[in-house]
């Protein structure tokens, strides 16, 4: 494997984490946006909460609209006998056929000078903020331009989930840009320049039943607007990302074009992680793919956790006065932060052709006995 | 009832458009965009085609997408006692978990003097194109805005379907604009003019799980770039729109605000419409709701065809000279293409307060076992 994993991972745990209300504790750490800021490296985590398990309970924390100060939640509680309950996923509970979060995600500082070792805001950083974040702000991905940082991420409620936008200068102020990516989108990495006039950005539309979970590439004029919606990257079919795939890091600029890291997911539930290159020039053209994953879950911190068999990027940092080396931070089994270094040249020169259900989908999918070649007869009547 | 329905209900019939195929026969002619152009109506129907039937057999039209020239189909071919295959819903079959279309749709202009008897091309206006259009295009909605018609459709494929956009200015020559509304959205309808100095749309995202199907607004600068995606309405929890909501027609002005004639579901499938009032200065306010439908399925045609039980519509007319008089086209059971006339006034004294789960939502939905009430105990370690 090309992944030279950090001899300190993991880098973060939730022990690590100081909880933001004193009726909740941590669950997970982990899924954190990478930047520089001056001579420091910042990650943004994400910080899971929920209550402490109460035999017999699940208590559901939701952000408190009915205005209570300070960022209250409330707590919404269900039985765990209640046969209309179904938590066999860690992350949700289904009720009725409605979705909940087991967790409620806000947004955490940590600034570091050696990459590894962190120092971590001992409050919350970000917290989630109106009706349209009810169920908390996750996976936060960041990209400079021109001295600002603009911050997606997902906004999670009780009316569906969206990616949302903000902006910082300083890390101090954040301005809230609003919903750049209606329901149901996550995985929204934004480019780092305008690329022949306008901004670009890949998301992750939920498909439903017709296709694929898969990467798509939109345009903005302002990054505050998107549109020209196109299909990019889909599962292969088989293996490692045959089920899912969705950006992962902010691309980074390199002589061939864009390297963007992502995460794909097998039919088995494993994430792990692979390289795309882009068209420096029109990056909806896909130029390679990794013919193999980059990382898989392979150490106990990544096999056994919140969310097990699991590494998932949201942001990359190239390493200080070393323009080949790629720090690639990621949560692992969705409860911790990890790390892991790459040779920018190395991922290059592993890639290799995309195969075509990459590109172009397949309609056929799962069809083995769809047959395309057998048409109806003309009509008559 | 509010409704007059149209005397010659319904207009226009599957047996009056001429198959676009010899070997396609026409299932359905419905959810048309209406206009004005010149002295005419205009309506840009969906017409729905699909094989003959075959004892034993499922035809699946699709875009060919290997290139025979002059929008070519194949058909996917599945065994009617395949026990992977679901052909519950007439709209759609399943085949291990993956959804297609039964039919395949265009776009085909019909023109009329009198907004009842209407020319309909003898061919095709406007057939799908390209991979993100596979399976079809279907129910547009047109909005006029400085000598260009904007047209919003959905866009079904393989990959999943978006709301895409074309103009013309002409209706004839039409230009293709895009995904402005990446997957699953369809229900947009744009605003025919600029509000201070933005244009918007109300649109309608599958929200999963976690949400109900509901009306969003979005806000855009250029009408191809969509951001700043907001909540408007959702269900009402009982009745007649308890499940999903969705925009139907163009918002047109009024004295009192932005009216849009919209429609809603039951938990038993029934589409019926209603009428919304959105504030004339900021149209992410909700004004105004319709106590009770406007329209709901009671005519034979409404209640019983393809998809039985539906009235829906993509556009509305106001009247020559009858400032009063609203058209309301409207597909009925997703086979026919009916018309019904309202006063506007009528419309407007009938409104009331919106029910607070239309515009808040409701995170307990289906939960009266939900307690929001009980806290856990704080945390002791």
């Amino acid at each position: 494997m090309l992944a030279e994993r950090s001899s300190f991972n993991p880098l973060i745990s939730p022990e690590d984490v100081i909880p933001s209300r004193p009726e909740l504790m941590v669950k997970g750490v982990c899924n954190a946006g990478a930047t520089t800021f001056g001579d420091e490296i910042l990650l943004l985590l994400r910080v899971m909460e929920a209550p402490a398990p109460d035999d017999g309970m699940v208590f559901v924390p939701v952000l408190d609209l009915d205005g209570r100060p300070g960022n209250a939640y409330r707590f919404l509680t269900f039985r765990k006998d209640d046969p209309d309950l179904d938590s066999s996923d860690p992350r949700v509970v289904s009720y009725r056929g409605r979705l909940y979060l087991t967790v409620i995600s806000h947004l955490r500082l940590a600034r570091s000078v050696d990459g590894v070792n962190f120092s971590i805001d001992p409050k919350p950083t970000i917290m989630a903020q109106g009706p349209q974040e009810s169920y908390g702000i996750e996976d936060a991905r960041v990209t400079l331009i021109d001295d600002t940082y603009y911050i997606t991420y997902v906004a999670v409620s009780h009316f569906s989930y969206t990616t949302s936008l903000m902006t910082t200068t300083d890390w101090s102020d954040y301005q809230r840009r609003g919903a750049i990516f209606h329901p149901q989108n996550k995985d929204v990495v934004i480019f780092p320049e305008r690329i022949n006039g306008a901004y670009f950005a890949l998301h992750r539309p939920d498909p439903g039943k017709f296709g694929l979970p898969a990467i798509w590439i939109a345009r903005s004029p302002d990054l505050l607007h998107w549109g020209d919606h196109r299909h990019l990257l889909g599962p292969s079919l088989e293996g490692w990302d045959a089920w899912k795939v969705g950006a992962g890091a902010p691309p980074i600029a390199t002589e061939r074009g864009w390297l963007e890291i992502y995460h794909g997911v097998s039919h088995d539930g494993v994430y792990g992680l692979a390289a795309l290159l882009l068209d420096g020039e029109d990056p909806s053209r896909v130029i390679a793919c990794s013919p193999a994953p980059l990382l898989v879950p392979e150490t106990m911190y990544e096999i056994q956790g919140f969310f097990s068999n699991t590494v998932f990027t949201d942001g990359v940092v190239r390493k200080l006065g070393e323009s080949d080396r790629l720090l690639v931070y990621y949560g692992a089994s969705d409860q911790y932060v990890c790390m892991t270094e790459f040779s920018i040249q190395a991922i290059l020169d592993s890639l290799g052709p995309c195969k075509p259900a990459q590109t172009q989908g397949n309609m056929l999918y799962d069809g083995g006995r769809v047959d395309g070649g057998r048409s109806p007869r003309p009509r008559r009547e």
